[in-house]
């Protein structure tokens, strides 16, 4: 029987356990990534477990989130992140460098290897035939002191591209048509493999911009074949020594399949507030835009600004749009400084802005109150720009180009202009991270502590019995964003979990974090799809802190459910969904025998308010039961 | 009797008065400009006054202070200041264009040309041969509603500049060393005349560079001759129509005198927390430096750039280094990314970020806990940097770049290295105005208020009896940002005095704003040069907001001067500076028959609870008499 590309991947890469969907298994993680505001996190549970040396092949610490600085706190994360690095031996690279995926991308992925990164959108290496999954911030701490990750081996979803994409209709139309197909919780516990003649249509920063949006999916990863385009990209980045050819076997068999007809993709546009609330931009219509937004790790690729830039010259922004650019990263920057797109993009009327995450993350440029801003990022939460009533759509940096000119939403294929020629030009290396001519150790380095780094806080061993009372109930698709809000105001924050834990679910129930304090012992009701959205583990640390005990939901997703474990509060999977419905606030439920029952099939949560008892499916692995019987990860492997 | 350039241009636009030292003067003013800080103010006050179009020859309203966006409020008041301006036939610029005074510099400046403008830094066109005032917002109002400004005639001070600057040394450094000569309250009541062969050895930017920081001198304004070499810079940015030659007579009279002797000028700097607490670099010493950031007004024009980009060429900005620039406008960058400068700053591992105030007020770049930051800027006062323990260098951008790679403070001139050439570029003219092919009315354009723009508070006519308490004894030098804090955290909020007012004098007494509410009618007590720095009538606003009736102090700066009786506020200089030492918190204060005293040379002022009685100088014009009477100079002009 042949393999898929992935469990190919995966089989060369594990250290224990069945390499099957659903079994637990171990891979030796190959590459880390960390991005500033999940690693100041990572780096005090690094620090915590006292490695000395990383033991992966490459770790590196990006700074792109926390770019702004209205404060000393970014600067400070910042010198915290590089002192620690130094210590360990983990690559530093500088705010302004730009974006981690980005970067990693153009300097250091490679076809075949594992990468794991404590952010959503690491999958954005699968583009170039890696097996790179975004994970909390421990398991990436745990990953550079040890050099493994565990985790369910998932299943393997085959995406097969036929033909290939009209002119104006491009990779971020190809993700918005598999989100629209599949939902925001379609790939959960899945990994999207592409296969099919259309894949050599597509550049590798292409098909980075469809495995980064696999997140949106839910899915572990995304991947794509390594072949000539690979090669290409790899040598016009200057090092084609990295290349490996890899494909799926002809005969291989997948889970499940989707068939995408290139030829028959449109413009699209992912209407507000989900990434999977897709529809045709001819559908959707010729709106009024207020703002364009191109950049983040989704769309902010060489070749993506430069279609922009093409798009833009001896054109004019129209007078009403605000249109923002902020770049991949600075080695793009500088090349289109050096062949004259940069300025045909300022000279169109254009803001620049620094190459970092920035208003992807609504680290500024919210657009005005009630605006429509097209974006060609990944995420169109609500209230996620940082303007809680704008109405924000995803869409392709060829749209957001042509409408930003228009003043309206435009579908490029029926506009009647044509789509400019790009030019190819060579890239020459990034040699804009940090190295110090003494070299890196612990010795050399002190730990920079600013006064806004605040100690994680850690869970004790599991009780006999676990007793909480109902906090929140929440419903379907609760997003990491909503659990630990995360705009320019919080984001300075982000180590700083006593801080930060104030504002936990502010948006959804304002008095959250209060209700909490007054319980003391906690436990949160929510639906499908719980905790959805970026990987932040502030997510589980805030309720940690509030003293959250267990989470009871219909369905967890990937990153998030493995947070809570880590920190060693119980994610409880309802066998009779329909138990969800019988909760009230206040409600006082327990757990008898707990550390008994964590080692079973089933869990019994009883609600002595009213009477009841809810039987739960734990799905944990051995691992797994051991860090929540130790009260999370740290200690789980302090006492190992 | 010769004249000076500044009485020549002034008499010119003598509109009512005696040009005279001390006398009042209404001058025509030809060009206003406003930024968004102060902006929203000015533009509320111009609705306020219902005119229609405006009646100076130009007004821009430029976008530059608030361009981080981290919620809709900076959105929201672009978008109502794009909409006010377009209904009274004001231009536009666009946030990402650059920063008000290089822009107007670049594009608008004329030899011999009034211009007045809501930013303090407005004298930077004396650079280009213009009288270019700093006022409060209302004044601005005015002169584009009347096409005049009332002033007290200054004295006019001669700066004589003779040789010429060596290598390393530039513009900044002439302006550093004025400052260390005069201090921060030198300029006070006085409009410096640069003259002498040396000027000719300084470009337009450079004489800019000068001009500009003359408002850290507390000058009315400060000017230089036009002559070839603004002929030169005029045909550079493709307006030598606009040339006229203008000097001061060869035997002008001048009040006061300094001569600057270019050749033995050394590079400078200026040390926290003051631009007046100046050393040479060498003094300095060789301290290790953590930040530095180029740009701002001062220093962001094409020629500080492209001279910086020199210096880094083929190096690496140091590892503990983060170096930021700004340019001043979208045109510097879009030359720069052309001639592959901005690739070469790029490619150090600098950081470029918006071409805006940013760092310099605050906004964004806040260095780390306790960090040394050299800044191209102008203003150095604790805190501003928003890092309160941060210290704060002002430099030149030679002295700036030098350092960034060197990781120490560093003296070019001693340091062996040789300062590059940098080679001449012709400009093309900035087309990234705004304009409406429908041309702009009142009709076409409805104001748009977003929910954070509040109606500015109005004052009420002087009743028979102002009491007050003292709600604050403030010491010398209180600037207008430690009467009404700037930074990112505030500075949205410049369209809501309600909001902004909680924050009132908060660096220097947290309870301030709370103890005005709880007095309802304050009296606030200041030293020397009460109210120096930025131009923002918010500083006036808050307190008149708080019940604030009158300030009471040993000297005022004039800008904040005009602020407070623009609203009403009463500022009373004491005949007997030993005055000041008799009051203390709560002290009960009135003033008997105020309507009437307020015509007199003399104010008494009890004090009710010291049982002592003060006299004050109220020094008001005519015109000034009637808007303390009327309650501000709204309710002054609506009644006329």
């Amino acid at each position: 029987m042949g393999k898929t590309l992935a469990y190919k991947i995966l089989e060369n890469h594990l250290v224990e356990g069945t390499l099957a969907p659903g079994e637990a298994i171990t891979i030796k993680i190959d590459q880390t990534l960390t991005q500033d505001s999940t690693g100041t996190m990572v780096y005090l549970q690094l620090e915590a477990m006292e490695v000395d040396k990383v033991k992966t092949e490459l770790s590196v610490a990006y700074i792109d989130h926390n770019t702004l600085q209205t404060g000393f706190e970014n600067a400070d994360d910042h010198e915290f992140i590089k002192s620690v690095a130094r210590r360990h031996g983990v690559l530093f690279s500088k705010p302004g460098n730009g974006i981690c995926h980005q970067l990693q991308l153009e300097n250091y992925g490679k076809p075949g290897k594992t990468l794991l990164g404590s952010d959503s959108h690491t999958p954005t290496g699968g583009g170039l035939g890696m097996i790179a999954i975004g994970a909390g911030g421990l398991d990436v701490a745990v990953a550079m002191a040890k050099g493994t990750y565990s985790l369910t081996a998932p299943k393997v979803v085959k995406v097969e591209l036929k033909g290939a994409l009209k002119p104006w209709v491009s990779a971020k139309d190809v993700i918005l048509y598999v989100l629209q197909q599949l939902t925001v919780k379609g790939g959960v516990g899945k990994i999207i493999e592409y296969t099919g003649e259309g894949v050599k249509s597509l550049s590798v920063t292409d098909r980075a911009t469809i495995t980064n949006m696999g997140a949106e999916l839910g899915a572990t990863t995304s991947v794509f074949p390594s072949d000539e385009n690979t090669r290409l990209y790899l040598k016009e980045e200057g090092r084609e020594e990295d290349y490996t050819p890899l494909a799926a076997d002809p005969d291989a068999v997948y889970d499940e399949e989707l068939i995408v007809d290139l030829d028959q993709l449109t413009p699209l546009a992912a209407m507000p507030h989900s990434p999977d609330n897709v529809d045709s931009v001819s559908n959707i219509g010729e709106i009024k835009v207020d703002q364009v937004a191109i950049g983040s790790c989704t769309n902010s690729s060489y070749m993506d600004l430069m279609k922009v830039a093409a798009i833009l010259k001896g054109k004019k922004v129209h007078p009403d749009v605000s249109l923002v650019i902020s770049p991949g990263s600075s080695k793009i920057m500088s090349k289109m400084a050096q062949n004259g797109a940069l300025a045909d993009i300022i000279n169109a009327g254009a803001r620049v802005i620094e190459n970092a995450c920035g208003p992807c993350i609504g680290m500024g440029q919210s657009p005005k109150s009630g605006a429509v801003s097209l974006r060609t990022f990944n995420r169109n939460f609500k209230g996620r720009s940082g303007t809680l009533d704008a109405q924000v759509f995803l869409v392709s940096p060829e749209t957001a180009a042509l409408s930003a000119i228009k003043g309206v939403l435009t579908d490029g294929m029926t506009s009647g202009e044509e789509l400019p020629k790009i030019p190819e030009t060579d890239f020459v290396p990034n040699d804009n991270f940090v190295v110090y001519p003494e070299g890196c150790n612990k010795d050399n380095t002190e730990v920079a502590m600013g006064p806004n780094i605040k100690p994680f806080p850690r869970n004790t061993a599991l009780p006999e019995k676990v007793e909480a009372k109902v906090v929140l109930h929440a419903g379907d698709n609760i997003t990491t964003d909503d659990i630990m809000p995360s705009d320019s105001r919080l984001l300075p924050y982000r180590s700083n979990i006593p801080h930060l834990s104030n504002y936990c679910f502010e948006k959804i129930d304002a008095g959250f974090s209060a209700r909490c304090k007054e319980a003391g012992k906690c436990a949160i009701v929510g639906g499908e799809n719980y905790g959805q959205g970026s990987s932040r583990e502030h997510a589980a640390l805030a309720p940690l802190y509030l003293g959250v005990k267990f989470v009871l939901a219909k369905s967890f997703a990937r990153i998030h459910r493995s947070n809570l474990i880590n920190s060693g509060i119980l994610p409880l999977v309802f066998e009779n969904p329909a138990d969800y419905d019988t909760f009230e606030l206040g409600d006082e439920l327990v757990i008898e025998n707990a550390p008994q029952q964590v080692t079973q099939d089933t869990i019994e949560v009883k609600n002595l308010t009213k009477d009841l008892v809810y039987k739960t499916k734990p799905n944990f692995s051995d691992l797994e039961q051991t860090m929540i019987l130790k009260g999370g990860k740290i200690n789980a492997i302090k006492d190992n």
